[in-house]
């Protein structure tokens, strides 16, 4: 017995090529030629295609997503179709890219590439990683593995989630948490607890000269509140993620002094194509088996 | 009995008040106030000066320098004065900088800040830190601090020093190393033997996209070697450290594709004058208690 899989791409199709039980199907924008199909790994196409796709599917049972980040499906799915995502694949690679901007802005790396585009010898002292506090929005695979990456630094690091638990502090803390931390990273989804979360009150408890990290989405920080607490010149920001996103061109948050922004490539080193679906079809593997994938939302 | 120390500045003057059995005594360029000084603290004064001043010195048993480099003094000092270093005050520091810069370059951060200023969103796959083999030439207290923070990155790392022992391989078998690593991180003194240790058979045999880092003394690279390297496009040279250094506004290096030049500050972290001393006054209670200091040269 073989379960039919639609597959948006050429990497999946060899990967699912190795998958017991697996018949792999190519789609795009098109499933008509296989009504039959049970799972259906997520395309890069706008969220209502997909959902118009899913209509056309009447055994679909799970949807399998390339990213971590599932926030436009959760709640959309007729009842009876599981959703899972890919956690785990670009956890170590998010995690890699927050210490590199932390290290980057605190050892002033932009102030000497600047110096040398002007030929200049300019010593000075810098700031530095060490010893410093960081508190965590969030606290699975990417926060822990950023945890494991800071301690030898000499970093302290408090994970919070939305419920306490052995060495996770509850994000009812998050107020009074902000202002004895000098770091702030995000990495929680977006839910409606989250949303704007990060907002002119959060802001205004970080202490001078704090830094917030943001590789979660960009709805988690309310951007106008972000704008109007840069300009007063206390805190720097490191977005990986904006809202809106794509950051259109003339965004006042492009020049806004303080902002450091990356075109949401914190999880794309070479490679996230491969981790993303060997996460997925490890996924497929343990729900055509009838097991419940570990990333089911 | 008190033990006169020559100190240069007020934070050493300050440090060494709570160290008992010194008399801490105030020089600048001259030391004829304190002929009986046993202990001189080197001063960032021009080596020639400081040897003319040692010879108004006739009890001097000991030069504390405030620098983990000594290698001007090596030789130059008379029989029977001790030399010590500064040892493990910029270790953590210079440590932090070497991952600081090498994420940077992997993680492409100067080409995201380049986008920012332009205000366009061009995201893009990057390299990566993780899976890197790095080469360390040098296995005292930098080398072995950055192993402690490459590894949770899921980086391999080689030690090498002058003498093979358990888990450092002999720096005879550097030209080999060179081409099996994608990092060489320079870090080991300045000495006969490491004098252009780098030159353009090393180069030659770095792999396609490997990485120089240099947090040594500029005259361990043979500059001219790297030049003609780098304008090969092949690698990529991080240089905290120049020959000539400071290096003139003229030089080519500054201009060279390939070349990232920061002005000698991956040990100058805020604090690190406190940092040299705590290591410099625990050298000096040691050294007047009888005992022989970690740190002699």
């Amino acid at each position: 017995m073989t379960v039919p899989v639609l597959i948006p791409d050429d990497v999946g199709m060899r990967m699912l090529a190795t998958c017991d039980g697996v018949l792999a199907v190519r789609y795009d924008t098109r499933v008509d030629h296989c009504p039959e199909a049970e799972v259906l790994v997520a395309w890069q196409l706008p969220l209502t295609d997909l959902l118009a796709l899913i209509t056309q599917l009447p055994r679909l049972r799970l949807v399998q997503a390339l990213t971590s980040g599932v926030e436009g499906w959760v709640g959309r799915l007729p009842e009876g179709i599981a959703l899972a995502n890919a956690r785990g694949a670009s956890g170590a690679a998010c995690a890699e890219w927050v210490v590199a901007t932390l290290l980057s802005h605190y050892r002033e790396l932009p102030r000497f590439a600047a110096s040398q585009a002007r030929r200049v010898w300019a010593p000075g002292e810098t700031g530095t990683l060490n010893g410093k506090r960081v508190l965590t929005v969030g606290a699975g695979d990417l926060a822990t593995r950023l945890r494991d990456l800071l301690i030898p630094f000499g970093v302290s690091v408090t994970l919070t989630a939305r419920t306490a638990r052995p060495g996770v502090r509850p994000a009812s803390e998050l107020p009074d948490l902000a202002g004895t931390h000098d770091v702030t990273v995000l990495m929680a989804p977006l839910t409606e607890q989250t949303r704007h979360l990060v907002d002119a009150d959060y802001l205004s408890r970080m202490p001078d000269g704090a830094v917030l990290v943001n590789v979660a989405r960009g709805a988690v920080v309310d951007t106008e509140a972000l704008i109007a607490e840069l300009h007063r010149g206390r805190l720097h920001a490191i977005l990986d993620v904006t809202d809106p996103e794509p950051l259109p061109p003339g965004h006042p948050l492009w020049a806004t002094a303080g902002a450091q922004i990356t075109p949401h490539v914190a999880a794309g080193t070479y490679g996230e194509t491969e981790r993303s679906w060997s996460v997925a079809v490890a996924q497929i593997a343990s729900f055509i088996r009838g097991h419940r994938p570990d990333n089911l939302i």
